[in-house]
């Protein structure tokens, strides 16, 4: 039994109670957390590390006129817990349960979705812009981590705000991580900032003197940036945000709500663009994650008591993937790896370690990732990126502009393909087939098994163009064993078990082992089928696809966990409508024109029909 | 007849020219710039600027072994009369002529593609790390106007330069102005450092000193970093390259070879990343360019005696865009205009002049504006976001992520979609069709004529989902006449000229007007055909579809100005496959799996078969 937590109903009470009340308050919601995603699994760290902060904002701003944008959104779950969702926690980030990441449809409290990082600076201005022309009067709040400030669509934005005269707070939550270590001279300015002890003590002294005046409006704040515009240049290492013409304040200790409350107070009462810094810890008051936030980031079911993550088992493609890394690299001294900001969820960890000099984290920066491994492939190197497809969204055009309209033989190591389930539809990679498979010299193979992947990895840094591996979260499926292609020969499928039957199976990487069991479950009703490795997306192998109907297939099904516009499906039905093959049905499976929610990868693939069950269904409803 | 020019071969020789020849070949090269552009039409304003910036470069750097980059790459003409391709400037932007931008196909000397905004700095990283793993030795250089400063990508490889140790030159050319006015703090930032004389004395103090000291070594340089040191915190009004890591040199005299040559031979010596920062002015030399920058970034043909720009007849679509923002800006107070640094292209000038208030133009910043859009349009407004459909592209995880997933009503307004002409390859806009018809709650249209430009802006404002609007460069056809639909309908053709014969030509955009033509052609053949105005691209109209094939239709030929994979002619042969419609014959007509080259617009309509006789002939030929 909780003292207040147990007893809270709404947050307009957050606004009354004491220092004493608000410490006991955080400290309740942190062990609540620790508790509910220990169980759910979810994103601990981030959520650990804002508990105070959190609870600062809605001890001095009322939600119900002001609005709050979070910053990649997994850092959440306390405003969740404040704004009416406690009870459903148990719930979080399963098939119709709360989302882990902001959500307009889920509450009213959630003013914008956000799940790709550094969005936050720009959709709070576009909210603070839309107030002041319909001049209304309420706070726009961005809270954003130092790790997505490196992102630079935030830059384009602070650009703007510093241009722009409106009333915005962004909230600079600094945690020297963001879900690795953070890099670049955004970073080490940061870091400057903190080291700074001098600077640190006079702050400490303006904000003392700052109490005893009895109104802070905005001839006080004023005030206080003249203070500080007489320090700066003496004990700050630069002044990068008042250059851009946004007043700064900090840093301050983002677990301190009595600083924190003050701070936001006077920003409320200025009346123009702010910048807080704040300093807080991912993990706090949690050991296991203070000391590895990274694992603590997102994570699975854990057991509270002794942090230790409940195991799976099977190799990842990810961390096959990291490994075969290493062994090419021993090889081929021009192959080199670039991720931004996850060295540890691509499986780069390794690598990184034995090959410090050849391995490149660029930060949150998907777009340079891209173009500066252009200029790497013009100067003879093999540089592979290894990105989530989700976040390669963001480097469409780089893709597309510098490495592909070159033909230069840059490989993407799209990790994450299709459903990556809990953490819901900003994150499924159900539409790269679909952005790149429309882009001239684009050639995309995705392999059916964890070890094909090795295969594919190789046949990849050997080309002379561009080409992207697709792959799934997680690893491969118990109760199906193949062995891996042995020669790749670009625009070549692969034949599983032979051309039999009137129906074939074109199944892309992973929902190649789905159409087997289908296949199985087929022939247990005597209907037998081919089935076929479709490892090129593109090209697709048009040969093979002639030989299929000369061989009397009049049924092809494809079957791809992606989007099914520009998807493969797309490809062979095009072929084939190219080619006058009237007779034979093509049946396109994969996902139709919608957005998938969050819930298991099983549950999802279930609920789409591309488990093997929903493969054979639409086999014998087309039949 | 030159003294310099037309004796010149090749670059070498620049190294050993003295200060006079160098500013005398300067002038014969800005005199030949203005001569050829203005037979041929390109981006003078630009090159003009640059005349003693490239000069300088050749003059220091030996480009048979050190690279540079040309971010935008309109700057690079100066570069392209220097390195071989004088003769050639006859045939600037022509189709199988010399490219307006930098391409490695066409010259050894031109070592990275460019043509969309701030991706130098990512390029040059990467070359510049491949040249340390290779233990090469040469410079690397990259040169970017203070205007691609803005783009996100920049700021993103400017962080990681800052984080690396590696050897990189980086020349900022500062010209006040990208196509437009700069905006935003980074602009106001280096406005502050021109503006800032005590700080300019001193640095010329400065150079001066270090020209008596022999050797210009790493040594040097760092104590060129100590001087400035001790006096940025009193004269310069921040440091904010400096801050991220990178030294900073400048601001330097652009158009003065004896200084620049000077700074670039610090450079040169420096073992890190460093800046320097030149100021020049765009159109330099020539009067009516100095004057009218803008109308001078890409020109067609004029009067190089009058600087008078040769006419062109009939409205464009960019122009009907504009004037129909401002009638509807006057009845409904919240729509408001966004542009990424193309006021006047998009023709949004006069509405900028109009509702100052309600206008936004946020820089080369097409993320944020789009993100920033998504904001706005939660809080109630109707933005409408005028871009280049190429430079969409840099949206397109905006797009998806932050509008889309929301369903919210932002108005894209796409110009520039379809082939763009001299542009080239980088420019074109053939894959807008193809990036945003895969993403859920996008709604997709096009108008056939400029009227109906006007219909479908007044439907996207009141829709409360998103939309896009795709509309060609230039105008209509001179002998094509037709009214624009009266009422638009989600998802609802328009049937031209009653269903006839067993062909249905469905026609999207500008394209209609190809497709009429070509009916009228059919018709002396005694080929009776239905035109179909398919204004929705998504969702396409399925029950026109479903009506035509009762009526007897048995072929469907769809036409586009966009790559078929994901475009129009895809959605309707996805849905006539899924009807089971077997009889039907579908032809797509579009761009295949290719990138497009420069030429007029004409000739490559023509070149790809989607003028008139194009459309003619594919038909002929499938009967």
């Amino acid at each position: 039994m909780t003292k207040y937590l147990d007893n809270y109903s709404d947050f307009n009470s957050i606004r009354y109670m004491d220092l004493n009340e608000l410490n006991e308050f955080a400290s309740e919601i942190r062990q609540f957390l620790i508790e509910k995603v220990s169980v759910t699994g979810g994103h601990l760290a981030s959520n650990l590390g804002i508990v105070e902060l959190t609870i600062s904002l809605f001890n001095v701003f009322d939600f119900n006129k002001d609005k709050i944008v979070w910053d990649v959104g997994h850092q959440s779950y306390v405003h969740k817990v404040l704004t009416g969702r406690k009870e459903m926690f148990g719930t979080l980030r399963q098939f119709d349960g709360l989302s882990g990441f902001p959500k307009r449809d889920e509450s009213q409290y959630d003013f914008f979705n956000t799940g790709h990082s550094s969005t936050s600076i720009s959709a709070a201005l576009g909210m603070a812009r839309a107030r002041d022309l319909k001049k209304q009067d309420s706070s726009i709040i961005a809270v954003i981590g130092d790790g997505a400030l490196t992102g630079g669509m935030a830059m384009e934005a602070l650009n703007d705000v510093g241009d722009n005269k409106s009333k915005l707070i962004i909230i600079l939550n600094d945690n020297e991580m963001s879900i690795s270590k953070n890099v670049g001279g955004v970073s080490s300015y940061l870091s400057e900032i903190r080291l700074d002890s001098g600077y640190n003590k006079l702050k400490t002294g303006v904000t003392t003197k700052l109490e005893k005046i009895p109104t802070v409006g905005k001839g006080m704040v004023n005030s206080i940036h003249k203070i500080k515009g007489g320090i700066k240049q003496i004990f700050v290492p630069g002044m990068f945000f008042e250059d851009m013409g946004i007043k700064y304040l900090g840093p301050i200790d983002g677990h301190n709500i009595k600083e924190m409350s003050k701070v936001l107070k006077m920003a409320k009462n200025f009346n123009g663009p702010v910048i807080i810094h704040t300093i807080t810890k991912k993990g706090k008051g949690y050991p296991f994650a203070e000391k590895a936030p990274h694992k603590f980031h997102g994570v699975g079911p854990f057991n509270s008591c002794n942090g230790k993550i409940n195991g799976s088992s099977g190799k990842s493609y990810s961390a096959a993937f990291g490994d075969e890394m290493i062994n090419i690299a021993k090889d081929n001294p021009d192959v080199v790896a670039i991720t931004a900001a996850m060295p540890e969820g691509t499986g780069l960890g390794g690598f990184a370690k034995q090959f410090p000099q050849r391995f490149f984290d660029v930060g949150i920066a998907e777009q340079h990732a891209v173009t500066m491994a252009a200029g790497m492939a013009v100067s003879g190197l093999k540089p592979v990126f290894a990105v989530y497809s989700t976040f390669l969204q963001r480097g469409y055009d780089q893709v597309l502009h510098d490495v592909a309209l070159q033909n230069l033989p840059v490989v993407f190591a799209i990790d994450r393909a299709g459903i990556v389930g809990q953490d819901g539809e900003t994150h499924q990679g159900i539409f790269d087939l679909s952005y790149l498979s429309h882009i001239p010299n684009m050639t995309i193979v995705s392999p059916k098994c964890v070890d094909e992947l090795n295969v594919m990895l190789n046949f990849a840094v050997t080309a002379n163009y561009p080409v992207a591996i697709r792959y799934p979260r997680g690893g491969d499926m118990a109760n199906v064993h193949l062995s891996p292609i042995k020669n790749m020969e670009k625009g070549k499928w692969e034949v599983l078990q032979g051309i039999k039957g009137k129906i074939a199976i074109l199944a892309t990487g992973k929902m190649v082992q789905h159409a087997i069991i289908a296949k199985e479950q087929l022939l247990q009703n005597n209907i037998d089928c081919t089935v076929i490795n479709s490892c090129f997306i593109k090209p697709i192998d048009t040969n093979l696809i002639d030989k299929l109907i000369n061989d009397g297939i009049n049924m092809v099904v494809t079957v791809e966990d992606n989007i099914i516009n520009g998807g493969l499906g797309d490809l062979v039905l095009q072929y084939i409508n190219k080619k006058n093959y009237n007779s034979t049905k093509v049946i396109n499976l994969g996902f139709d024109d919608e957005f998938i929610p969050h819930g298991s990868v099983d549950m999802l693939y279930k609920t789409y029909g591309l488990d093997p069950k929903g493969i054979y269904n639409s086999i014998i409803s087309a039949l």
